[in-house]
C-alpha cells in the first residue's frame, strides 16, 4: 500500500523525514539513558548549537514550533505585556491563540506589505508606557524566514533590536524556517540573530528534514531562568529527550540542514522563474526563501489544486501559496509548471 | 562511544524504542502526506484504537502524558470547576502545575495509601454545589495504574463513575501505563474504561515502548467538540503526525503493548520476589504493575544508588521506587538484588 | 481643604456621586441583609433594569466597567475564540490586556475613522472557520456610545447583530456610557439593545453619576449559566452588594440617568458649538453624545491642559478630546472655550 | 418598608456601614478629582497606613478581599510557584478559584486543628526544589484572624516567616479580619505583620465598617513593581477612587477601625460565655477574636436558622459557625442565647 499522497507544494511538513536524521534516531536507541534532558545525546546538541552561535547561549528542547514560540514569548513577558508582530506572522495566526492562551499578553499587529516588521511601522505601537491602563510593550517578534517568503537582512534586524533597546523591549525570532534565511542570505546564523540583537530564538528543524523538534536558544541567559519549569508547565518537556537531541545533533553537525535548505530554495527559485513570465500569473512577493506567492486566475485554482495540493493565501484576489521542501525535485517543478500552462492557455 | 547508562530502575522513560515501533516509523517515511493528522497513518491508528475499545469513540493523537492529561481534563472543565485526584497523581505532583496553568482550575487532593480514590474519600470533596463562593466539583481523576504501582478493578473503577454520575461530575482515567494495567488484571483495555464509566482517558505508549505520542480517547465524544482547537491552542499538535499515527498501530496491533507491558510486570514481580523476604527490606504497596515500592535501610541506599539510578520516594522513612521496563532483563534483577543483598548483610 | 482640581474636560470619571444616587445609599444602610446579592435593594434593581429592557433578561452587578466587559466576554467565550472589536474599543486599549487575561482569548482589532464597526469590516476578520490553527472567530464587540463619541443606530447594530448570527458570532456591546447614547438617539436603551440582537450588554452607571458600580444584561439566557461563579472566581462579587443595588434603583427610577445624561451630551453640543468655527480648531469626530475631538494647534496644548485638565488622543497630529460630565457647567464651558479663544488669539 | 433582616450571626458582611465611613464619602463627594488614585484622598489613606505600618510601605487599593488576596500572591508568585495555606483559608475555599485562574499557580493545602498553620506542617510541602516536574514552592499564605476565629501570636508568624526565608519563600497574610486580631492581641498592626515578617498583607476593612475597600500592603517594595497594571488587568481599579481613599482615612484615623473590632470580638466573647457550660452545645475552636464554633444537636439547628441567620460548618458533625459583628447588640446576644436555651431544652 502506499500511504502518501503527490508531493505538491502546500507545506514543507508534509514532506518526512531525511535519512540522516532517522539513522540518528536508530543510533540513539540503545540501552538506557536519563530521561528528560540529562542524557548525552541532548549535552551533544547543545554543543552542536553552541558551535554555530556562541558559546554563551543557553539551549533548550521542545517538541513543536507552537510550542517553542510561546515558550519564548514567555520569558519574555508578564501577562501585562503586549508583543508587536507582523499580522500575518505564525503567533498571530496559525497557532490558534496560544500565545494568548499560554503568555495571556495581548498581541499588537501590524500590517506588511511583506510579512518584515520595520522600525517605522512597530513604532505606531510603542506607547502608553507608564500608563496602568495599557498594556505595556514588551517584545517585538520577527519571523526569518517570514510567512510571506522574505528574509530579513542582518541590518534590519539590527535595527528593530535597536528600536527594542531604546524602549525596553525584547526582540524574539521565530525562525522555523531560519535555515532558509541563512542560505538565502548566504550568511550564518549567527549574523542575524546573536550579532544583530536578537534576545530569544525559536530555531525550527522539523520544516527542513527533522522529523519533529525545535530549539529555544536563549542568547540573554537572564531570561532564561525558569525556562525548564515552564517548559514542563506548557506540555512541551518530552520524556525521551535522546530522540531530539540526536536528530539535532545529526542535523547540524552532517550540514543537511544547509543543504536542505538550499535545495528547498533553489527548488523555489526553479518555480519562480518558470511561472514569472506566464501571462496570468502574477508573483506577489520576492521569492527569498522556499515559498512563492502568486495570484493566479480563479478558473484553474481548483483543476490544479485537484492534481496538486497548495493552500489559498487570499481569497478575495485568488492569490495562492506554493511551499517547496528538502526533497521537492525538479520534476516535481517541471510537472507542476507544465500542468499550470495546460490550464492557462485553455 | 557507549552513550548510555546501566540499565536501572529509575523510570520506564529511560528505556529506548521496541524495534517494531522504530521499524513502523520508517516504513512510514515515504512520500509526503497531508501534515498534522489528515493522513492515512493516524486514520489507521484510529481504526485500531477503535477495535480495542468501540466503534463510537473519538480519538486524538498529542504528544505528551502531560499534554494528554492537560487536555482530558480541559475538556471536562471550566475554570470554576474543581478536580478530585489522589494527592500522589501525576496531575498533582509530576505536571508543574500543568492543569492549574492550562485549565485554571483548582486540584483537590485525597490522601491515600495507594494512589487509589475510593468513593468515600472522594465524596469529602463532593460539597458546595450551588454555592458561588465555591470551585465546583467537576471531575474524578484516577490513573490505572496509578503511581504508586497499584492496579484498580473494574468494580472499583465502576463504583467511581457512579459517584461520578449522581453527582454529575466526568470520570478521566491517566492511562500512561494503562497497558501494565490491563495486564495486571488480565483484561482488555475495554472492560476497565469505555464499561466501567470512564469518560475520557489519557492513553500512553511512551513507557511502555513507544518513542513518544500518547492519544486522548473520548468515550462521550460529545466532549471532544472543540479538542482540536485546543489541542493546537496547547503546543500539543504535532504537524508530522504521520509519526505518532505509524507507531500507535505498530503498537496496538503487533501485540507488543502486551508483551512489553507482561514482560515489565513479571520483572516487577521476579524483583519483588527476590527482596520481599530480606531482612531490612519492607515492601510497602502491592506490586501490581511494574513498580516496587520498599524501606529500605538508609545507610545502603547511596551505595546502591551509585550503581543502579533510582528515586527515593519519601525520604522521611527511606522508601524508595524501584520501576522496571519492557527492556529489564532477568540479569538485571539478579545482579541488583544480588548486590543489595551484599550492603545488606555488611 | 478643598481637595478638589478645576473642573476639566478629562474624564466623566473625574466627577462625584449624584445627590439622589449616595441618598440612596444612605437610605440602604439600615440593619442587616443577606451579603452578596440575596437582598431586597438587588432585587429591586433587577426589577428596574426589566422594566427598561425586558421581562426575560438576566442582570447580574458587577464593580468596574472592566470587570462588566471581561465577564460578558467570558460568557460569550472559550479560549480559542477571538473577539473582533475598534482598534480603539475601551476592551483593546483600556484595560491593560484584562480580556486576554481572563479569557484568554485574541482580539481581532479594526482600524475604524469613528470607532465604530461596519459589517464590511468585521467581515475581514471572519475566514478560519472549523480550521484548528485559527483561532475561532466568537464575539463581535461593540461600544454604545462608542470611544469616539460617536453613536451607533439601532439599523447599524442590526447589521452587525445579523453578521454575527449568520456566522455563528454573539454581538456585545460595551454600554459604559449606554444613557448619553439613548439620550442622542431620543430611544430607550431596548431599541438598540435587545430589539436590535445584542446578545449581552456591559451597563455601565459610574461614567453618569453613580458612584460605582456596572450590570451586565443578558439577553440571551442560556449565555448567563455559569456567570455567578465567574463573577465570584474574577474578584468582581462585593458582599455588601445592597449598595450597588440600592444605587442601580434610584439611578433608573429616579430618571437622572436620563437627566444627567441630557446634561452631559448638552454641555458637548455647547462646547461644540462654541469653538468649531474658531480658526485654528478642527473638530475630528461628529459630536454625538458627551465627547468633543479636536486637533488644535499644539503651542497653545500646554498652557490650557496647565488650567484645564484633558487628555492627548494623537499626539502625532495634536489631537486633544474633551468630555463633558453630568456636573458640567455652562460656565465651565464658557471659561474654557474663552481662554482657548485667548490663547489661539496670542 | 423595611428591607432588612433579623440581625443575626451569618456574616460581618451582613451589616451596614458605619455612619463615620458613610458621612467621610458625603464629604468626599466634592467637585472633581482625578480619577484612578491621583487624588488627595488616596493619598491621605496613604499616609494614615504608613502611620500605622511603616514609612517605607507601598500600599495600593482595591475593591473585594478577594481582589486583594488574588493580586498580593501574583506579585509573589509566577505560574510555576505554589502557595502553602490551610485548608480552610479563604484563598482555597471561598473564592470560586479565583487564585489559580488569576495566578494560575497550585495551592498547597495543609490540614490544620485551627485554621493555624505551623512550620512543622507547612514544611511537610517543601520539597521538590529545583526539580522541574514539581511547581515550585514560592510563598506561604495565612489568615490573620483565621477563618476559625482563632490569631496567631507574632512569634508563631515569626516562625513562620523564618521557615520561608529559610527555603527562599514569601510570606504573605490574609488580613480580611486584621483588625479583630489587633484587638485580640492588644497589639498594633505592625508587631504581626511587617515586624514579624509577613511580605505582602491584604488589609480588610469591609467586614469591619467599610462600605467597601481593601488595601494591598507591601513591606517588601520592590515585590510592588508592576501593581498597577495588574490592578487595572484584574479588574480590580475604581475609576471614582477617592471614595475608597476617604473610607480608609475616616476609618484609621476616628479609631474606628479599633472600637468596632472590640466590639464585635466582646460579642463573641459574650455569646461563647452564654452557650459554653450549655449541655448539648460543644464549643470547637478558641474565641480569639468575632467567630464562635460550636456543635449543637442537629434538631435544634433548623428551627434556630428559622429565625436567625448563620452557615453550617461541618454538617457531618452539626457544626455551626456565629459571627458577631461591628453592629451586634448585647440584645442580639440575649435573645439569641435565650432561644437556644429554649430549644436546647424542649
Amino acid at each position: 500500500m502506499n500511504s502518501s499522497i503527490t508531493r505538491g507544494f502546500a507545506s514543507d511538513n508534509n514532506a518526512g523525514i531525511h535519512p540522516i536524521v532517522l539513522d540518528a534516531i536508530q543510533q540513539a536507541n540503545v540501552g538506557h539513558v536519563v530521561a528528560y534532558g540529562d542524557d548525552v545525546y541532548t549535552k551533544n546538541a547543545e554543543i552542536a548549537f553552541r558551535k554555530y552561535f556562541a558559546d554563551g547561549i543557553d539551549v533548550y528542547f521542545v517538541l513543536t514550533g507552537t510550542g517553542a514560540n510561546v515558550l519564548s514569548l514567555a520569558s519574555l513577558t508578564k501577562s501585562i505585556n503586549s508583543v508587536v508582530c507582523a499580522s500575518t506572522s505564525h503567533i498571530n495566526v496559525d497557532e490558534c491563540g496560544a500565545p494568548e492562551k499560554f503568555c495571556n499578553c495581548k498581541l499588537l499587529t501590524v500590517e506588511t506589505p511583506d510579512g518584515k516588521l520595520t522600525p517605522d511601522a512597530v513604532k505606531k505601537h510603542l506607547h502608553g508606557f507608564g500608563f496602568e491602563h495599557h498594556a505595556q510593550p514588551g517584545v517585538i517578534s520577527i519571523s526569518q524566514s517570514t510567512e510571506m517568503g522574505t528574509v530579513y537582512t542582518p541590518g534590519e534586524i539590527k535595527a528593530l533590536s535597536e528600536l527594542a533597546k531604546e524602549y525596553g523591549l525584547y526582540l524574539h525570532a521565530d525562525g522555523a524556517r531560519i535555515a532558509n534565511a541563512a542560505v538565502s542570505l548566504d550568511l550564518g546564523f549567527r549574523e542575524f540573530t546573536v550579532e544583530a540583537g536578537v534576545d530569544v530564538l525559536s530555531f525550527g528543524g522539523t520544516k527542513n528534514g527533522m522529523m519533529f523538534g525545535e530549539a529555544v536558544v536563549f542568547f540573554n541567559r537572564e531570561l532564561a531562568g525558569d525556562f525548564r519549569y515552564y517548559r514542563k508547565q506548557s506540555t512541551q518537556l518530552l520524556s525521551k529527550m535522546r530522540f531530539i537531541g540526536a536528530q539535532f545533533t545529526a542535523y547540524l553537525e552532517s550540514n543537511i540542514w544547509y543543504e536542505n535548505a538550499q535545495h528547498a530554495n533553489n527548488m523555489a527559485q526553479m518555480l519562480y522563474n518558470s511561472v514569472k513570465d506566464l501571462s496570468g500569473v502574477q508573483i506577489t512577493q520576492k521569492v527569498q526563501s522556499n515559498a512563492v506567492f502568486a495570484i493566479i486566475p480563479e478558473r484553474i485554482i481548483k483543476p490544479l489544486m485537484e492534481q496538486y495540493f497548495f493552500y489559498m493565501w487570499d481569497e478575495s484576489r485568488n492569490e495562492v501559496r506554493w511551499m517547496t521542501s528538502f526533497d521537492t525535485t525538479e520534476e516535481d517543478i517541471e510537472k507542476f509548471t507544465s500542468l499550470l500552462k495546460r490550464l492557462l492557455n485553455r
